[in-house]
């Protein structure tokens, strides 16, 4: 499979922008045509699952229904609205010898995704990695299966109608962690790997793979409320970042808060968070302020909770907030809420972490929401992409350099 | 020693650039005050690895003179001459909603590197790593530990003097196996792992390393020769790119011919390479046309000589050179001698590596060839970094976002 992908590879990197585009129509309008025969493997997934005695709220993550199928469809035409990056001349320049070197732009490759249950990623990483000209190696969880390769088999089947060599979309159908872990040896063939999922899967990654890792999605984000914090505002950025959607990796599950403000705002924000259901676990000072708050332990600072939690903790001011966030965080969005410019600027310059944000929800890391696109996941990681990754950051360059005779002296 | 870095790397990315400047200079200028001490640690290795019977070849890398030293300091201060990235607002925007997404560059935070003998690359590393705002941890070859302590010391007392941070620059004073290993896999605290030696060396970085990892360096590099070339110019070049420095990364290892010239175009540069002592190795058809070639092995096709030594061999025409290369290849420079512009646009871009030449030598993938500045090392992976390194490429971008209140609808 991997030598596969990487022959198709070099076919696709000299694809048009239009060749590529009417396959992602194409495959978009497949998804729509065979939405039955999508429906029926899910369906089987589903059962396998209860069956297992897989809890609802992960079943429910497998499920496809219309609705999903045909958003995994407008996914795929909105890659294709996108701009084509492979063949950008990023930039040349001339060398006083005469030389000229220029930059290109060009795919990565071969680019292999290991994720967990969801069948959507199946559609969306494959009209990603085709629109940045990458062959993709798809490896699902097995409790997707089913949903994977008919979907797999549609997209393949489509692309290669509009002219996509064969071998830029494949599904691994092994679902055993051995194929897994020969996938992340392919160190010939595999340019990047890219794991999506939960912070187990994340680490299984890291410590076997040998080709190279972009690692996602790990989101222990924290809100920071400054003294001079506009406080209403505050209650409402800390709602929507803790429960507009707990289960993503941008939700926030850690509050800090200023000392000389905690005894006015705990209340407040302890007494909204408890109202959506969120249950609170704080410090020893959030909980002299409201005592029947449950104690945090040193555990949970380092937790990503997905889930209706958030740790509290009182803290003494900026530079302390700035300290905890770079220990216990996962480098991939934290917010500061203040009024004050200078404190905000040292925020954003000395928080590690992929997105800095001042007066706003950690929620907003997404690539849609930046404007970039549909994503193939948030890196964590500060080498090649940080943040939400769309077409351009699956690709790289490469140096051109035009000579008459150039020698090096 | 990761952790006092990573504590350092914070300082650091907060520093001016006149500071860092200021102490690059300083540097420099403490590295010509102790020569004498440089010098005896020097003698001290030189000493050690006679007596272990070490190729004289191989202890030349080792030796430092006076005029070695003073390159290695004007290294230094050509670093503080090269633009400061760090602070850059790459760019910004504004979404639909008001909300205000930038991107920052920042440094990496913590660069190691692990390299063989020459004690040159623990002062070069230390001035890219300084000036683009990163610590770094210095784990040389033990052939070398003398050397690398001494200049080590020098440097990093030179750099405190201006006020860089304590742990900016450390040298691991221990040469076993099992400190890299150790260091390969502080992944709380290493933001990237440069290994800059052989192939062995970066194999076993590749294989060990948990921390992410910039590969550099292999060269199994091509020559290919249209057959509309100019020959007289290709003579000159493959020379050049073959014998004035063989055992660099970027000197040729492989002369590809076509057919229709091979038997005008062999015997001439075959006479001029032995001429300068290189002994060729050719496949079946370049032994009709020259008998006493010796014959290549499969293997050949694949070796990085790194010595006075050329693998020949008579192709078909382009699409089967670049199959060739990109097949045996190493992904690092490549060239094509053509007067053909179709032809040369083919090569750049299907030929799979990080430099493609279109008539000129293979040798000038360089950092001051490319008028980049002093390099520590030269990508041959596609991600994050492509070709030759420079302060630049020891950054990443973070992003940062400026709400009145946005939170995600």
């Amino acid at each position: 499979m991997c030598r596969k992908a990487k022959e198709a590879s070099y076919k696709l990197a000299r694809l048009s922008t239009e060749t590529k585009n009417s396959a992602l129509y194409n495959m978009a309008e497949a998804l729509g045509k065979n939405e039955q025969e999508i429906l029926e493997a899910n369906r089987k997934d589903i059962e396998t699952s209860r069956a297992k005695g897989v809890k609802e709220a992960l079943v429910d993550r497998l499920i496809l229904n219309k609705s999903r199928i045909s958003k995994m469809a407008q996914c795929l035409r909105e890659v294709a609205g996108l701009p084509d990056p492979v063949g950008e001349i990023v930039k040349t320049w001339t060398r006083p010898n005469g030389l000229i070197i220029g930059q290109l732009r060009v795919p990565l490759g071969v680019v292999a995704v290991i994720y967990e249950s969801r069948p959507d990623v199946t559609s969306d990483a494959s009209g990603i990695c085709l629109k940045s000209g990458n062959a993709v190696i798809l490896r699902g969880g097995s409790d997707a299966i089913n949903s994977n390769i008919a979907i797999g088999n549609i997209l393949s089947d489509a692309a290669s109608e509009s002219g996509i060599p064969d071998g830029t979309i494949q599904v691994v159908h092994v679902t055993d962690r051995s194929a897994a872990l020969e996938l992340m040896k392919m160190r010939d063939y595999v340019d990047v790997l890219i794991p999506r999922g939960g912070a187990d899967l994340i680490r299984a990654v890291v410590d076997n793979a040998k080709v190279p890792v972009i690692e996602t999605g790990i989101g222990n984000c924290h809100i920071y409320v400054e003294r001079d914090a506009d406080l209403d505002r505050a209650i409402d950025i800390v709602l929507n970042a803790k429960c507009q959607r707990p289960g993503t990796c941008n939700a926030a599950e850690k509050l800090l808060v200023h000392r000389d403000i905690a005894p006015v705002f705990l209340p407040r924000v302890i007494g909204a968070l408890r109202g959506q259901g969120v249950e609170v676990r704080g410090c020893e000072e959030t909980r002299k302020i409201v005592p029947d708050v449950k104690p945090a332990t040193e555990e949970d600072w380092y937790t990503e909770y997905l889930d209706l939690i958030i740790g509290v903790k009182v803290v003494s001011g900026l530079h302390s907030a700035i300290e905890h966030i770079n220990k216990y965080g996962t480098k991939h969005s934290d917010s500061i809420l203040t009024s004050d410019f200078n404190k905000a600027l040292s925020f954003i310059r000395d928080v590690d972490s992929a997105a800095v944000y001042w007066n706003a929800s950690t929620r907003l890391t997404d690539g849609n929401q930046y404007g970039l696109g549909a994503e193939i996941g948030i890196s964590t990681q500060k080498m090649h992409a940080r943040g939400p990754m769309s077409v351009q950051h699956l690709t790289t360059i490469k140096y051109f350099v035009l000579g008459r005779g150039h020698i090096r002296e």
